[in-house]
Formats: C-alpha cells, sequence, structure tokens
C-alpha cells in the first residue's frame, strides 16, 4: 500500500489515500469512511468468466475495483454503474489514475434504469457484488455510504437480478459474488429470472470452517446443470493465505 | 466383508451376499445384480438431522441401508418405502437379520401415496437417497432394479419433494443426498414447496476436485437462511481416506 502517487495525478479528498492493487502496477482511490474494496470483489474479478472482446458492465462498481482489475483479463469495453454520486466520482478518478479512460467508463445511476439509456441485451457478461444485507440488518449505524454499499437501501437482490437479465444478452453471463446464507435465495431469483447458474464456488475462510463467500455464474437462458468448483480456501494452517489466494493476489496469471 | 451369517439366519437369493456394515456389528444384504448401497447413503445416514425420538422415515430405503444405519443414532422409531418388491423384500430379511424388527418397519409402495396410508405430516425427520439420473440419462441398458434406482422411473425429483412435504411435520427436517449438478432443482423445487433448505454440505473426491455429491437439509416451513458447511473431501493427498470419513465409516461417534 501506498500514499504516493506516482505518474498520474488526480486530486485526493480528504481521507481518500491511493492503494497498490498488487497486480499490473494498478492503484485505486479508497477511503474507510466512504469505501474500500473487499477480498470480495478481488476473487469476483477473478472468478468471472470473461469475453476477450466485447462489452462487460459491473453493477454496484463502489470505487471501480472490479472494471480495473478486470482491465488485465480482455481487451472488452467495460464499464461500470454506480448509484452514489460520491463513489461514481471516485471510481472515474480512479480509472484517470490508472490511464484507463479509454477502456473503462463509469455510469453514475440507478441500475434499475440502465437499460433505458443503453437499451436490453447488450453485455456479454456482468459482474456484480451487490449489498449484502437486507434493509433489516442490523448495522444501519453506518455512514449513509456505507450503509448503501451494505444494505439493500438503493435496490432488493431481486432488482439486481432483474438489472442483469435485462442487461446481458442471451447466453451471456452474469458472475456475482455474495454470502453463502443467501445461496437459496439467489439461486430460486436467477432461475425465475432465465439466469441459469452454472457454476458455483464456495470460499472458506480455513478448511474445517463454513463458507463465508459464494462466487456464482449464470449463463442467461442456459441449460440447467451446475458445476460445483472445488472449495477456495483463505488460510492454510499456518495462518498463511494458501498458494491461490497468493496467486489471485499478487500473481499475474490470467484466466480462471 | 463376509459372507458368513453370524448368529441370526435369514435366507439368501441368487448373487445375495451378506455384508459388514463396519459399524455396531451391523450386516446388510446386497447384490451387484440388484441392488448394493454406496457411499452415498452411509453419508446421508451421518449428516441428517435425526430427533432422538418421534418417527422417522427413509425414502427410495433400496435394500434399508439407511434405516438400519439409522439405528445406531436415535431411539425413534424407523421406517422406510421402497417401490421395488424385489428390494423391499431384502430390506425385510436385512432388517431380521439384525434383529431390529421391533425398531425398524419396511413399507413396500409408491412414495407418492404413502401419505394416504400413515397421513399428512406424520414424521419428524425423513431422509432420501433418490434416483439421480434423469429418465432421459444415458445408461438404460442397466437391468430394471438397477434403473429403477438410479433413474427417475418410479418419480421425479420433483415428486419425491412433493412426498417429503406431505409427509414431514411442521418443523420437521429433510435431508437428501444427490448430485450437485441438479443443485438448482433441488434447492428451487424445496423452496416451491415450503422445504426451506437451511444446512448444505458438499463432497469433493479430492480437495481440487469438483463435488461430486451434495448433503442438504432443509425445514418444512423453515427460515430462510442457509448454512454452507466446510468441504467434506474424501480422499487425501496420499490417496487415503480423510479422518472424518474414517471416522463416518469405522467411527462409532453419535451426531453429526
Amino acid at each position: 500500500m501506498t500514499n504516493i502517487n506516482k505518474e498520474v495525478s488526480v486530486p485526493l479528498l480528504p481521507t481518500e489515500r491511493v492503494d497498490d492493487l498488487l497486480t499490473h502496477d494498478l492503484r485505486i482511490i479508497q477511503s474507510d469512511e466512504v469505501f474500500s474494496f473487499s477480498m470480495d470483489a478481488v476473487l469476483l474479478a477473478r472468478f468471472a468468466n470473461i469475453p476477450p472482446r466485447g462489452r462487460v458492465l459491473d453493477l454496484c462498481t463502489g470505487n471501480g475495483v472490479i472494471p480495473i482489475l478486470l482491465t488485465t483479463r480482455t481487451n472488452a469495453s467495460i464499464e461500470g454503474i454506480e448509484i452514489q454520486p460520491r463513489l461514481a466520482d471516485m471510481a472515474r478518478r480512479s480509472v484517470a489514475l490508472n490511464g484507463l479512460e479509454q477502456r473503462v467508463v463509469i455510469h453514475e445511476g440507478d441500475l434499475r434504469e440502465l437499460h433505458t439509456v443503453v437499451g436490453y441485451g447488450m453485455y456479454d457478461a456482468i459482474t456484480v457484488n451487490p449489498p449484502y444485507m437486507p434493509l433489516n440488518g442490523s448495522d444501519l449505524k453506518l455512514n449513509s455510504h456505507q450503509a448503501m454499499a451494505r444494505h439493500e437501501i438503493g435496490c432488493t437482490l431481486e432488482e439486481v437480478i432483474q438489472a442483469c437479465v435485462r442487461l446481458v444478452r442471451t447466453g451471456g453471463k452474469v458472475s456475482m459474488v455474495h454470502k453463502p446464507q443467501r445461496l437459496v435465495d439467489i439461486i430460486s431469483l436467477m432461475r425465475q429470472n432465465r439466469l441459469e447458474p452454472k457454476i458455483i464456488r464456495f470460499v472458506h475462510p480455513r478448511a474445517h470452517l463454513e463458507a463465508n463467500m459464494v462466487l456464482i455464474e449464470a449463463t442467461r437462458d442456459g441449460k440447467p446443470e451446475v458445476r460445483l468448483q472445488p472449495p477456495l480456501i483463505v488460510y492454510n494452517e499456518d495462518n498463511q493465505y494458501c498458494p491461490e489466494i497468493m496467486d489471485i493476489y499478487y500473481g499475474v496469471k490470467e484466466g480462471k
């Protein structure tokens, strides 16, 4: 991590810092009081099935971490959409910080209405790391930026899935990271909305613990049959990152 | 394994043998040409949440391996139902072989009609290891006994789930083992039928391979929220059973 802005200069607002994404010399603007990305976003950016070209969209993009990471895996044109103006602005400055303005476009707006701007079925792949907690969740003491990123304030899980199916083309892929507790909701809502789950991977903090994250890839109008990938274990018995996590965080390998 | 019938004598039909269940001195009648149990049944018999007393039912019971194993975990009265007369007869003789006639009753009949005999909502827990393959599956060269145990000939997955919800009481548990490929079907059908999946565990042959089995426990009219247990890995890197599998097969510990 670094606060040194090496090449391109972009303005930083109070509480913001520039962090190193540890891969391909990418950097990102973060703020503990506004938005910082988590491991969930990094794992989704690696898990997602992204075409080598075409058009890719990241919903609930926050500070743009997923679009920025995806630039290392594809030549597709990449877009992100974020409903909070403060975060969309952070994301745009992070894109500029990495000189990626020609590759990544950040929309500020409501994912429920994006199809009225861009049209239906325009994307080959969509990624989404949505708010995890239902509105009746417990920690609404968060400030409004944090609350909106974590709770279903701006949109429900069902609305996220409905937006995905409107925006992705037939046969296109939707990749989501979420909490395993919501698995039944996610799977039921996806199937009801013609997004067929095809690949699922659970993330366990340790091999003997319950999963605390799930990665799901669905295909629009796909044939029913899902594959359950090997468990992704974060820490080994010596409290070190397992090799696959080391590779995802620090490696430069492409693909899943 | 042994062909020696140690204490109780029951008649064996051609191709049948008596195998040792490796736990509590239990034995079972099997036949490679008619029905032999697999690891799936053993894992389900351990995974299932079984009350200490009350009434427990095993659907698609085959040669009765699950009811016989469950006698070691509960004082509940245990029933099994099997549609194939040849298998129901094997199951009854296996029950007799272990002197369990007072604990286990085997019904010969169609699970879709059991509620007309026993009534609705009569069971505290149900286990089921249903046929895995849809009717359009590939290996219909199997003989009729094998085909019926493995393919959805006698009943579909949806009919199995509908039978479960008719037979289990509100708040009662339904535990199923199935192929992960069918996960989306299972979860969607369970929720549609008021069986809420609460605990899921995937079984992977090795830590780096995809899951080849899924264990699911649902609660009738349960609150939505599912837990994803740690992965159950069958073989370690030295091609030996992992400790948990050793315990399930050879141990005598009770409970999950």
